[in-house]
């Protein structure tokens, strides 16, 4: 399997504080890797966490707040001034572009890569991004401005070969493409050998999504339906509920709800107030509904 | 004397590494605060070193390279999170307004307080701000885009009442008032009695510059001239010669050199290229030169 890991880089909400700091996610799926959220001192982040950034091809930017994009842009001139070559590509709210482009423009930089803006539209059965692996999908949260989450998925890989198929009839290199591919096995004597037979299934798909921001927002279920880790924020606590709603943010324990109802397998908490210097209340609060819940925390890298 | 220190928030160039972050830099007068430059992360910075905002009215931008201003976005958007009153006055570049408007523009931000954009043109004999005990002013520094130095300049104090002037004539408030300012003391018995019989010379008035990015520039110094502390760029050191005039940047010793030239009371050395971790022989190289030469680290507080 290949690695599929999620590290914060951080989990807070609005202000910064001595011990949190604004949105930002390294998803890795292999060697490649995605960043989610940007928020100030993202690319300070990535040096204390030593995360690099050199298979780092593609950003995705859910909203306009400050806190999830204001790191951006000094992160893009960092990768000019190590004079990066790849084109980089940047999913995000249609404004975000011009944003980018009048600072570059005040400061005089012509970057040493191509910046390729993809807006994020409302066209959610396309994938954002698709490779032989995985496909990263947007979906539309419910926020004070457009915001959208994400989830990167699997793709379905291939029939895994039974140990039994290789030791009796020794194949080819191509051979053994066919029939992982799923086709029956045709031994050099002429038989037929049905694949089930000499393979076995494929891993499950995994798959890992992140909504943030976002009210409690029943619509995001089909899109998470069944995924394997959900990263959801949960800003307030139950107290709070009501303000929760006044300000299209969530509870724990709303977050929690969302998870249990889309049978995710593991909700992840993030997007902390910064009132909440301990969370153990909010992890309480959330696995009252769901159990396997599990509170983020920056500079942890988590499997998918 | 009322306090007039420098905290250094930033002193790394370009790009952030482990150990140093963009330029910032905190300038205390009495209760006063004044920013100078705003890279990303100042103001986890201004969190880490226990800083505060309150008394910050007045931020000083030297010119639109990202690693003096990218920080400006968060900080404006937290002073408003914090429901901020006070009008704040941002003293920059002229395109700087359009930058941080649009950001506020499409994040849908109508701020808390008023920000009070102040262009900085070519008229360098009028203060930017002036109050009771302090002007500050800017001049051109010689960088690849318009780029300016800025002066804090003590005004002269009051003339010191001498002990034995109160002990023999017991002078009202209002009477102390008026020869504090330089007035003779007409006694009750008719007699006048000159002000240097009764008073000493003001503490001389102190200053501090900030030359940050600049080639090396004579031209600075009639703005600098005595200056008590000045901070001066260097980016590189004697090998980089060359590279220092190509880019625009300073090396130690040429720092150390326009200290010498403005006789200043002592010289503080800071935008360090990200290759120097340590900088032991920048220090060297200047002290060649001019011998009352420190090295800025960030979280210190230099007395002017």
């Amino acid at each position: 399997m290949n690695p599929f890991t999620v590290t914060v880089l951080g989990n807070g909400s609005a202000v910064p504080t001595s011990f949190q700091n604004p949105s930002a996610q390294l998803v890795t799926y292999g060697s490649k890797r995605f960043l989610v959220d940007c928020g100030e001192g993202t690319q300070m982040r990535m040096i204390d966490f030593k995360t690099g950034h050199r298979h780092l091809n593609h950003i995705f930017i859910s909203h306009l707040h400050g806190d999830h994009f204001f790191g951006l842009i000094g992160l893009l001139n960092t990768l000019h001034l190590y004079g990066r070559k790849q084109p980089l590509n940047i999913y995000a709210p249609e404004d975000l572009k011009q944003v980018i482009e009048i600072q570059l423009e005040v400061s005089k930089s012509n970057l040493s890569y191509s910046l390729l803006f993809h807006n994020l539209g409302q066209n959610f059965s396309e994938p954002l991004y698709t490779d032989k692996n995985l496909e990263v999908f947007h979906f539309s949260l419910k926020h004070r401005i457009p915001t959208f989450g994400f989830i990167f998925k699997e793709k379905l890989g291939d029939r895994k070969l039974k140990r039994s198929f290789i030791d009796e009839f020794n194949p080819s290199i191509e051979q053994m493409h066919v029939v992982k591919s799923g086709a029956d096995y045709e031994a050099e004597d002429g038989r037929r050998i049905s694949n089930m037979e000499v393979t076995n299934d494929p891993y499950p798909p995994r798959s890992y999504a992140y909504c943030s921001d976002t009210a409690y927002f029943e619509k995001v279920i089909p899109f998470i339906q069944g995924v394997d880790l959900l990263y959801h924020e949960a800003t307030f606590d139950n107290e709070q509920e009501q303000k929760a709603m006044d300000k299209f943010h969530s509870t724990a324990a709303q977050a929690a709800l969302i998870a249990k109802k889309a049978h995710a397998g593991k909700l992840m908490l993030g997007h902390f107030s910064a009132r909440f210097k301990e969370k153990d209340h909010l992890l309480a609060e959330a696995k009252e509904v769901f159990p396997a819940t599990i509170l983020s925390e920056e500079g942890k890298t988590y499997e998918v």
